[in-house]
């Protein structure tokens, strides 16, 4: 009964602060002039960091249905415009039709730790979209505006190094999603000179990484990552270095999923590293396969496969047929290290025929790994499979222990990422003598 | 006619230069995904920059006329939101009715030193406005995209003092606007510790001021302007300041003209004084009053003047009389120093209520006084009426030597804006004995 | 056999190393004008910095032995100067007074770097000064200098907290010599608001801590260390801070024993530490008593303790025998958990009052309290005393797990000091009770 | 009657604050450990501070007379070190011959600040030295520690350019003693990217430049001045710098007179160029000759000029016969312009010849050129004179207008300078043929 109560007593209470919310939320935007938006945002701000997490669903639902366009102002100034496409036409129907949301989020935006504030609400946001499909259009409106703050134009490069603030480092630690860093002493290796770390930051959020990517500086490219990421690995003499190695990279932040970073910051720590060292030829990734286990295992006919030729196509099943005998008819079987290390040399080459085919005829279509996509659509090129480049139980459960190395070839990646989005995957030699 | 051959083949040239640039803008807008949109973004903003400014024009022409919406795509989204309103036709509504301009410029802020370009564009374009009534949706465009990138919260303000760079100081002497800096040891002096220079950057253009305001410390609310700029005034002691004058703010760059940044500016600084220097507690300007003399030889007939109540309309005619005999029956004279030397106190005092009546019966009006209607917007006060508080020649001839002090109230700054927005106008006892 | 040639080849090699490194500081020292000394000072640095540890010894021989003034001319010298005292005598006397070293060791520090390199030779020398008392006058030079070049005027004092490199937190985890740091996130407890790190650095050694005092922020003066070292314990809020403590304080360089840092650091800390939080009131220590658990076993007469009166004495002696009773016998047991936990009353007021009588009338004896001498020196005050105030092992050993609080009273310190150079030792009353 | 009582009243106060200025002085260098002296070195400090002009000259004396070592102490620890020169009695001979002054000031030095305070103590008592030779003693304790203290290893070097802070470049403007500079825009050319400054700064007294250096970057070794520090010159390309020329240096601060910096500065400028502009192939400098028409006149007999054989010294004396003709027999005319203007070619190789004699033979006399000593005894050659190189009216007064290049030849340095040491001159085969 007396909790009955108290739950009835602090639901009110979450009512009023969600009310709160709103008339704050309506005020400011109804504010002409900017004399002061400020105060109002700072304060309509702070009252929505104070939101406990189910006090936003009721936030994101209002901003979803009351903070649209008008319907028939924009079908007026739609008809208007239509009629006699000039500039008064014009300028009249983007003041209509844009979502009064997007202004509220843009005087929001001046308090100060608002960007942060924004970005932690879209993440909250994208977590409930499933849920609730009608909040797309609040955050494809956050996207928008995130589109224009978060412009690469805006992000500070920074190499992070063995002298970074060691709040800096703990956040490279606990957010680092691709090799996990074991700890202090793990990190301080892939700080060594002979590694690299490089991440975007925001002028707003300045002790906050966006996004951060790991390099190898190396002699040769590598067909295993154990060694990248040994704690105990030599740090190898700057006169050696020749190959650049994206091992790693990582997004700290959901908030800002959608947009695009990683292809940016590749691009720019290349660019970095080559004036920093003029004999490095080759820039190139280490990358995992996601997808490559699960595919393997689901896909019996391949005859959907548009990039391959019949000749591919038929060597593609001999493959399989010849991995189903070596796995005694269970393919699940080849993700088990025992089972990798009894195969003979023809089935290794199946698997790497498979690994090949998967990465060529898959990654354009829906079910395509994502890892081959973003980096075939930054313009790069299949390069190298590497059986058992990864024996840890997440390389060997996901692709068989398989890895790839996406060469960024910095000539020709215009070329190769106009190509891919003609639907056509740029590949070595190397691969191509495997199809 | 060589001279006509080489204008023949300069013009080609443009012509040709010209026709790069859209094409380089339709391929870079065309661009689906990021991977080689930054590369195309540098070498587009290479070529808009090198561009002669006679070679703008076309340019602007066709940004005004080839990046709109399609009409009738518009209409058809409409039509579809406008019968069911639900996220997925209000996406697609926003998709087609955004001017493709504002993508292309948010793509090519993404090269380095894009903003500065941008921005150096919209000043040419504002240029060119009036003859081109046109180019008013592109001109639209770069002024909503500014309103993003210039937001308040992601400028940062900084102190200009001695130790500042040359370069910088160099600036500040340039685009001073109310009060003429006269070299540097005239600089020197406004930046001795109790006259203090704020100013607001962008993250992209760290080393260019966009404004800047001067303020003065001191025991009390100044009259005259010329003390407050003497280069050889003796710096007060710290613990002397009661008041703080903000006594001129200049705007840097014509290009960001329409984006709000004083009034953020002001009172970001009224609280870090305040942080600094408990003791003050009084926020005021000693501002000119640019319009009031032209106002004064306009205006025979001040029945316009809704803010005023008959009586005081009466004491205004009267006053106006009384001043015409003062001036031999030209009021234009009392815009020289020997006019206004020889005013009784009658006419004196007729020309401060004049200088009331106009700040307070003409600001809301479309003649009315700008520096007046910044103020009053942005939540000040008119406080005091000062005769003879600028003996300039500029300071006699806009306004007889009148200067005004507009009081920023911390507390009640939200009130008075308010009560503006609603055609109201505060002002003090004083003024109001004035009426 | 051939292992014996290849040793009489490495001491070939080591004696024409030190050989080289003599010929090279002659020549150093004989270079009249500073034209090539910057030049050869770097290539003597290198050389001296490459030879093992082995060769230091000659070096140090030699340096000791050859680098002498000469008797004879400092004879001549010092008799003029005697027959007559004037400037010209007393120049004359300066230059051939001066060991040639010093000139030697200032040249060579014109090389960058060089100041770490001659801290790390003195700490070499330290170590085998008791072998080599005739190195005594090497290492009194480098002393001398040492005092010029880490002058407390030319030192910095930063602030050390999470937002500090992390190449310089694993130095202060790896020089805490008083309370163990375990680890990172030990450390990060002790970088906390309520606690605080300070190190001195020095211009020529940016990245190399000297010396750093910890510091707990406190609503009171604590009586025992584990809540101040618990990774766990609570933040507290800046409002309840009334007194800093100083409980820890570690050198990092042995090559700088004999420099002041210690005093300077706590009262430049405390300085510092009243102008942040103006309430802060009382500065004290919680120090161990390293000295206390070997002197209680050893002292089984008092009477040369002169500090102490007749009556106080006798009381101590009386506390003794209770002790011994207490401890079956053997003062040792008092190091142990067990035999402290079943003291009576009687008993624990007895090891208090014999720890008062070793601070007050040991400390300025041969054998007295090192730590006690340090604070007593400074101007501190014995404060308190604090049974059980250390369980951790050490302490126990040390001091029977006794504890006490130096006051740091910033008005009196001066007092204090000039008292203790005459013999006197400033206590509390809850002291002068005990004793 | 009254003005008398005043200055003896104000006489009788600077007395007392002199006489404990010395009383202060004594007790901080009687202070038995550091726990006091800070606190009493600012009290003296300040108090030296605010000493007048005219009370320091009491100061002096006294420190020149009572700070002095014992003799008797001297001579005593002289006898027993000449008996057994062993470090004990090295360690007392040390400690009695220091003048106490040394530790007096090494004391003061503690304090923040101390350091420019007795820069400035030194500048002040180098004017009277003159007068009082006694002073010497002082004058050389604090040139002994300066060396200490001002030694190259801590001095940072600092490039200033136009993005430095105003009150820097408000002190080169200054200091700037070869080529004086009119004004900021005369700076604001010497900052451009084809002029370099470089100055010294010591950690403690960061805002100060102790020396400074000004650099041309030019295709070949420049003849004249005018060309350098002409503020319209236009800013030359960085691929045609072949040639660095120094061609003003200038110390800021007299009290730092004998501590070497100039050299250091030229040679860490070198090696910063060089590693900046690998094509950089010549370091030179452009320099006045500021005793040769004085020596000119005066010397009717070069029989003294030692380096110079006797075919040498008799084309020398043809020279000048053949130039007093040319100046109708007053040498002094040609300190005019127009004198120079009606030279003939033989006249003006005379009178180059005679600069080279003067340059060769005279130098390392003691009436020797003092910027030709500087760079010769740095390692430079004399490489070339320049006619006319300077027609400024002191270019013309100095040297008839005559400068001289001196190459530094980062390569052969060392071994000119060791020749120089030996009496040697090192020139060029252009300055051979003229002699």
């Amino acid at each position: 009964m007396l909790d009955e109560l108290r739950q009835a007593s602090a639901l009110r209470g979450l009512r009023r602060q969600q009310r709160q919310v709103l008339i704050d939320a309506r005020r400011l935007l109804s504010e002409r002039g900017e004399a002061n938006s400020l105060g109002q945002a700072r304060e309509l701000l702070d009252k929505i960091a104070k939101l406990p997490p189910e006090g936003l669903d009721e936030l994101f639902e209002r901003l979803s249905l009351d903070f649209n366009p008008d319907p028939q102002a924009v079908l007026l100034a739609a008809q208007a415009y239509a009629a006699e496409p000039n500039a008064a036409h014009l300028l009249a129907l983007s003041r209509v039709s844009e979502p009064p949301r997007q202004e509220l989020f843009r005087r929001l935006n001046r308090a100060p730790g608002a960007t942060g504030v924004l970005v932690r609400l879209r993440r909250n946001l994208l977590g409930g979209l499933a849920r609730h499909p009608e909040w797309r259009s609040v955050e494809s409106d956050l996207l928008h505006l995130f589109g224009s703050w978060f412009n690469p134009g805006f992000l500070q490069m920074r190499q992070v190094d063995w002298n970074s603030p060691a709040q800096l480092l703990e956040q490279i630690i606990r957010h680092e999603a691709v090799h996990e860093i074991d700890g202090w002493d793990d990190l301080r290796r892939r700080l060594q000179p002979d590694r690299r770390l490089f991440a975007f930051f925001h002028p707003q959020l300045p002790d906050e990484p966006l996004i951060f990517v790991e390099v190898a500086l190396l002699p040769e490219m590598p067909a295993a990552i154990a060694p990248l990421i040994d704690k105990k690995a030599e740090t190898m003499a700057p006169d050696k270095f020749k190959v650049a190695v994206f091992y790693s990279i990582s997004n700290c932040e959901p908030g800002l999923k959608g947009v695009s970073l990683g292809n940016f910051l590749i691009k720019r720590v290349a660019e970095h590293l080559q004036r920093e060292h003029p004999k490095l030829k080759t820039f190139c990734t280490l990358s995992p396969i996601p997808g490559f286990s699960a595919w393997l295992q689901r896909s019996s006919d391949f005859s959907a496969l548009k990039q391959l030729k019949k000749p591919q196509l038929e060597r593609a099943r001999e493959a399989r047929e010849l991995l189903l005998q070596a796995s005694g008819g269970e393919l699940a079987k080849l993700s088990q290290a025992e089972t990798l290390a009894k195969l003979d040399s023809a089935a290794q080459q199946a698997l790497q025929r498979l690994a090949a085919v998967y990465l060529v005829g898959q990654t354009t279509g829906a079910q395509g790994d994502p890892v081959a996509r973003f980096h075939l659509d930054n313009g790069a090129r299949l390069e190298r499979l590497n059986p058992m480049g990864n024996r840890a139980a997440k390389g060997l459960k996901q692709s068989c222990g398989m890895m790839v190395n996406y060469l960024y070839d910095l000539g020709k990646i215009e070329g190769y990422h106009e190509a891919f989005t003609q639907g056509e995957i740029a590949y070595s030699r190397g691969v191509a003598a495997l199809l």
